[in-house]
């Protein structure tokens, strides 16, 4: 409890971009985000009073920061899940709990329990537990066909940690260089493993419609809440645009995606804010009740994104909903604030020695688009780097697509488009 | 310029709540508003990361707080009007400037230079330039009548500082308490005055149909930008629930409000937000091509309570206009959200004492309201402290006036009503 507020202290562990936007919703609720930084020069340890710089994968750091907090949550997945079950043990309040955030840590393990809950994920097939994993990629290659997806079952992200396989020869390159990558570092980025072992789990390649994403909160009391279900698009694997809500889905398939979210959220026991990626697909093998067009691609339990729109487009943020959610108080109204939202991410250009400054790229963006709302994250550009997006907000998406894009565009570029 | 953004740095005088507020809008814009605090545990000092603590009123403190920052900018009226001054000759940007905000500093000086510019105010008369106030006073009220209302040219704020005398007998009590607190404190608070002599200025007391504000913001470049005009209600002298817009509130009568407001601003070399508080009155007496229905009652140089509201309920906040007008940013699109917007304050009542924790009346308050926006100042309760305001969207004035009050009044008073 803050002794001047009269309110308890939310800690969250790591100090991105979501953390940065997490404290920027916790001022208004009478908040101070407590964050736990690797540095002062974080995005969020930028912005924010109560900064303790520390190591997420040391227990001893966790256990410091937890002594000041009254509820501990997380900016990313790589805090080692037996820290925070050890966190939990000694008391501490943490959102989402360790026995959720596994699922969110360890792809395998998420497959693996989406398939007991029957919700449609895509066919897979875990390469660790066999002696070989060439051997049964190869297995797994006869099933399903080539080309198939390889994937780290542990510390992906933004792309990283999965690639596209059109042989069993691309297999062998990728799965030796990964295991000599794992002899070298000792485990991943996460530290869950400590040995050399290289943890992957195959995937069909799913002919895709397009990609989706149903982002959904959860209170400890057990309240859910669901934004709208929206439309991501990816280049190279990094999520470059969210449209809210996704164009021409219909309702019923919208109605499910959310009902697969809410589900997951409830039976996972997730608290805060649940995004659930889905492929949808041209085609449908029901099963479960549901319609087998959607498939769940992958799971993340913190604010996402794909949930970035709702700062201005949606009447409750993914941000103030998260901290709502892990305070346990009610969560807030999900609906939408125009009839549609496109956000866009601003991704450094291959080129990051640009002729304009930032500062002098944004006064241009503003003046060109007085209703674009930009979010500088607070980061040196670098080339593929998420250092902020935009939102623009209005009633034909193709219009407002075009805007969020341009405006994306310039920021990141300036003139000169390279 | 922050060598770690690439972005200029923004310092504000005073860390209440529109810092607090001002620094939530500077995140986004990829920035982290450096404040001088008076103390660690004011309002915007609980959240933000760059904060010096020490004293406005010493220009010693406001030269070494300025020393780090592009651009100054107050949250406050009270830094002396001739260290502004200063720190301009020293070459610091400073929005807005010396020679603006002495109108918002002196209540006759904005008067005078009011009825100069021919912009409809109520009949004044200063009582500071004659040798006996009482004597002046008694004049004026044989001119406009009693009773007649009574102001600190500077220095008032919240009610503080106005009184309304119903005869010359009411008068001589309050001259005479002004001008003995006067000796003892040696001048006003904002310092203006070395010596014991007690400023104040008499007006008629207009018959008055409601309050209205005109909120603006400039730019160095000279852009303007208007937001619609909203309808204050004061209880006591002070803000208690703005309405946007004005409900009723003629067209040609809105258009000239934000004239005024956008010429004021325009002429006092106003830079950043601007709120006009206006008296809506049933007479007319028309002067240099405005109605006379409408008077200007008091200006503010900074983000006011009349523009709260602006948060949630206008494409850009003025928050982040006033950062945007201070960086000579181009000024953002000032659309309105929804049909309605209310904000209602967040009072402290009589009894400080409550039943149940603020913790708890928000947990409730989120139950019952799940889209009213709650924004806390990080304060503790006092009576008749603005503690923080709520922000209601929606289409119909009446309900949406409800709902703001109804939460704003459990939010301070929890079931007790008390």
């Amino acid at each position: 409890m803050d002794e001047r507020t009269g309110l308890p202290i939310v800690g969250m562990v790591g100090a991105g971009q979501l953390a940065r936007m997490t404290h920027q919703a916790a001022i208004p609720l009478g908040q101070s985000l407590r964050i736990l930084a690797e540095s002062r020069d974080d995005g969020a340890a930028l912005v924010a009073a109560d900064v303790v710089v520390g190591d997420y994968r040391s227990l001893a750091d966790l256990r410091d920061f937890a002594a000041g907090c009254d509820v501990l949550t997380f900016d990313h997945e790589h805090v080692p899940n037996e820290h925070v079950a050890a966190l939990a043990a000694d008391g501490v309040a943490v959102h989402p709990g360790a026995g959720a955030l596994c699922f969110a840590q360890d792809k395998a393990a998420m497959r693996a329990r989406l398939a007991v809950m029957g919700v449609p994920v895509p066919r897979w097939a875990d390469l660790s537990v066999t002696g070989d994993p060439v051997e049964a990629l190869a297995a797994f290659g006869g099933q399903v066909g080539w080309p198939l997806v390889l994937k780290a079952t542990r510390g992906g992200y933004d792309g990283k940690g999965v690639w596209v396989l059109d042989s069993l020869d691309d297999a062998r390159r990728v799965i030796a260089a990964q295991t000599d990558r794992a002899r070298q570092f000792g485990g991943d980025r996460d530290g869950g493993a400590a040995d050399s072992a290289v943890a992957l789990l195959a995937e069909e390649k799913v002919p895709i419609v397009r990609e989706l994403a149903a982002v959904v909160a959860r209170s400890p009391y057990g309240q859910g809440a669901a934004w709208c279900v929206v439309q991501t698009v990816q280049r190279d694997g990094v999520c470059v645009e969210v449209i809210a809500p996704a164009p021409g889905l219909a309702r019923d398939r919208a109605d499910e995606a959310q009902r697969i979210a809410l589900r997951i959220a409830a039976e996972l026991g997730v608290t805060g804010v649940l995004a659930v990626e889905l492929f949808e697909t041209a085609q449908t093998r029901p099963e479960g009740g549901y319609s087998g067009a959607l498939l769940v691609n992958e799971l993340a339990m913190r604010p996402h994104n794909s949930g970035h729109w709702t700062i201005e487009g949606a009447r409750t943020s993914q941000f103030e909903q998260h901290l709502r959610a892990v305070l346990d108080y009610p969560l807030g109204a999900t609906t939408l604030t125009a009839p549609v939202v496109v956000m866009a991410n601003l991704l450094g250009g291959p080129d990051h020695v640009h002729p304009k400054g930032i500062d002098e790229r944004v006064h241009h963006c503003l003046a060109r688009w007085p209703d674009v709302k930009i979010h500088l994250y607070g980061k040196g550009m670098r080339p593929g780097r998420k250092i902020g997006h935009v939102t623009v907000l209005g009633r034909d998406p193709v219009a407002v697509r075009a805007r969020a894009q341009a405006a994306a565009d310039y920021l990141v570029n300036g003139d000169g488009h390279g």
